[in-house]
């Protein structure tokens, strides 16, 4: 299941907005309709508020997800919600690439709070 | 002959908008000059309205259009008209890739609705 | 010598805009100061007004430069002249890419029209 | 169903061994057990007897295996055979590879005759 | 748990010697020393004997893992010994590539029985 | 420790404002929870004001994070401000790439001022 | 020593504005400060004014080069000043692309004038 | 048509057998069939005897091809006994490569002579 | 200093020969001329005797370089005579791949025994 | 003018036989019959003697090449002759590749030696 309450934070080291992206390919969870693993990389692209995600406690509550029966587009949203609801960044996205079933491969995108001035040229 | 009454739909896990992609590596249909078989990816890209169409039932409809004689612009419109209309999307884009014939490769790009401002920098 | 009057057209399946991408990699002309031939790939763009282009007589067409003697630039406007003329589409651009010469590549891009709104997040 | 009868050959250029390669990146039969289309990549390697395949029948007898229920390994050895009783190559070698199912790509290999020694640094 | 018993065999379409390579992009087990999960590719390539291993329950087979801690090297081992044991082939090797752990890389081979002659060009 | 005393500057060449970017491939640093290396890419870019930094000068800066116990973060904005700092530029960008930790690679962008209007179509 | 009068030019085909880009990926100099060479690939992107430049005769310019020393940042405003003054291009812009020099390699962005606004979805 | 009178040969510098690869990425021949414009790539390996083709030459050779109706197989025998009969190599293999015609690409090799011992491991 | 003490071993899972295949990005050492580091990958590949390396342990023992001033070729001979030392393979190979000084990219390969013949098709 | 007098040695690490290769991808000289620079690529690889070639010696003695008249084949073979000349390797080679002429890009091959036999498998 699921486990926000392992994510862990660290302070932001400046006021600055500036932006932080991490991708983890190894995310697997189960299709909900046929009982099959699904494979997929997420990627976390956020401007920090007062917080910055601490990478280790990332990679288990992505690991929480293993043996969770949950469709690509609830994983998708679940993560950007747990996410933005425990540390309030200027702008956070989430976007879920999987591997082929039966031949159709899918990306999903969510995102939450407007991209900042400054990042529309990144 | 292509069947979107194939087409099956689930609630869309969230009301705040997101992007889902779909891409297709495996479509075939038939040159109605030549009669010889077109090899092509479909890449369809939407953000759902209330519903979001079922990843089997997508590639079921798909491969109804494997015996019929059709140009390639007529596939792109036809998939972007039936799937609107079936799940009314806030925006929806289908991108078709030809494989070369006569050392001519092609892509055919649909669209339906507005990009919704937030996936502007997505 | 080009041979605009090779172009044949059909009716656009609808009325409403999209986007034709063809990409002919197999072009040849001849350099009129070495006498030389040069090898590209021209890509066609457009979003059709009434016609859009048969993908044979394309072929055709661009084949009636391999032993005209014709600059890059040259080549590029006069494809973007004789289609936009024959076929008077909403939008449309040449973009023709040169093998090297002398250690030099090279790529040419002319266009006809606005890129038409709805493309712009293309 | 396949049609060897659709192949027709040509006089080899010379009787000096030489090998040929061609490759259809456009393939499709249709699973036996799941009725869901299979979509592959058949390479053809020969070294050719008195007589070489023509190109455009080596299309239409591949073209012959679209609507076969047939699987991955039966239509590998059903081409090395046809091929092989029609034309009498010195050697001939069939590889297939097939896009992913479940997860799982395929690639099987089946020849005959041996490989000439002056190929064997080829 | 590893579950050979999930394998399904077919009868070889022919006696004749050929090749079959099944690569499986979507493996993960668990490191039996930091209960951390890993993640492979698993690629078999084998000669059959009498049989050919069906597809789906090799991806069934290779799922088994999912949840068991083992090293890589007694992963690839396993495999090789359960299916040459199931399918006695005339040659079957294993390759296992495995994404980074600390910045270190690993691919683990095993094989089975001799390549035959008519493979070693292959 | 990270020793910004080492950079060197020289005039720049023209007061028209134009674009630099170094990418320095071998960085590495220590993470300061594990005290294991971290191997990353710096790329700086940057609009000069009155000088540009020389390229040696950079190179040892960069070496002096060698033995230096600091996070991904941290990193980004420390050489963002000493860079900024050192020479007043219009616009200046720090990226980092980060190899994988986990299975999980990063990128942090930090940057200074504003982009020229006449980069915005760099 | 750079020779911009080895540059010719010829009449630009259309008045209407069209893109062109010229990519030599055999530029050599001279490094001021350590006397070795540098290498790299100079980008000349411009929408011509009255004329174009002579394809031969930018390469022996570039060939100019080979034995000056010479600074990125100087060459890169060096060909910008030279073209644009001899050509009186509409728009034109210099990509200088440089082999590493200890582990760093680097890009130089000149440009003259404005992007005309056809450009801006080039 | 095919011109050998326009190769020239020097003399190899050298007895020590050594190894010379050239590759012509830019050859077009017509196919006899259709009428249509063939497009390939032509790699030249030898070992020289007393004298080396001289490059322009051979460029000129290749070009003498142009409007020529000739199979894939014809043009490759033909190259190699063009050059092999011109200047006597110890070893001599010409490689073609075709770009695809309905969907099939084609490669043809033809050897002259036995690969030197001392190459076999080239 | 190298710590080859740092380096733990388990017992091999089988006594049929296997292959292991390790792959270390993330190597440093100092170049003892100039002071500078040196970035390179580590490739190690062997057939176990009766212990197999620990994965954790080798990236402690590679990780002993860090500071220690050592030429490529000494480097690459010390973990040949440190591994096979420690652990008695039937075969050891050691392939060092160096990031470019001077725009000279390297790469040393030292091995221990011979190729068990089972392998020489691996 | 070539100057092998600039080459450097230090004794080999070791006597057990291993393999070194060096890349030096930014080589150029002059053709002797144009006029024109040459670009190219040199690769070095040995199994040295009692000594190893230097690398920044290496770097000067490809550099005195720059501004010397030359064919690709003759600079090939006195690289040769000078590194065996002044080393004594047990075995070397001189791999040469040149960017294209004419749309010709060539490779030579230069050997120097038997390869050892531990070798044959590398």
């Amino acid at each position: 299941m699921p486990q926000p309450e392992l994510l862990e934070f660290f302070d932001a080291p400046t006021e600055t907005p500036f932006l932080i992206e991490h991708v983890n390919e190894e995310f697997t969870s189960v299709c909900p309709k046929t009982g099959h693993p699904d494979f997929g990389t997420i990627t976390l692209r956020y401007v920090p508020g007062a917080v910055c995600v601490e990478l280790k406690s990332l990679k288990l509550y992505c690991q929480s997800f293993r043996n969770e029966g949950i469709f690509y587009e609830a994983v998708t949203n679940r993560i950007r919600d747990d996410l933005s609801e425990a540390m309030s960044p200027k702008w956070l996205q989430i976007i879920t690439d999987w591997k082929g079933r039966g031949g159709i491969r899918s990306r999903i995108i969510a995102s939450y709070g407007d991209v900042p001035t400054e990042w529309r040229r990144g």
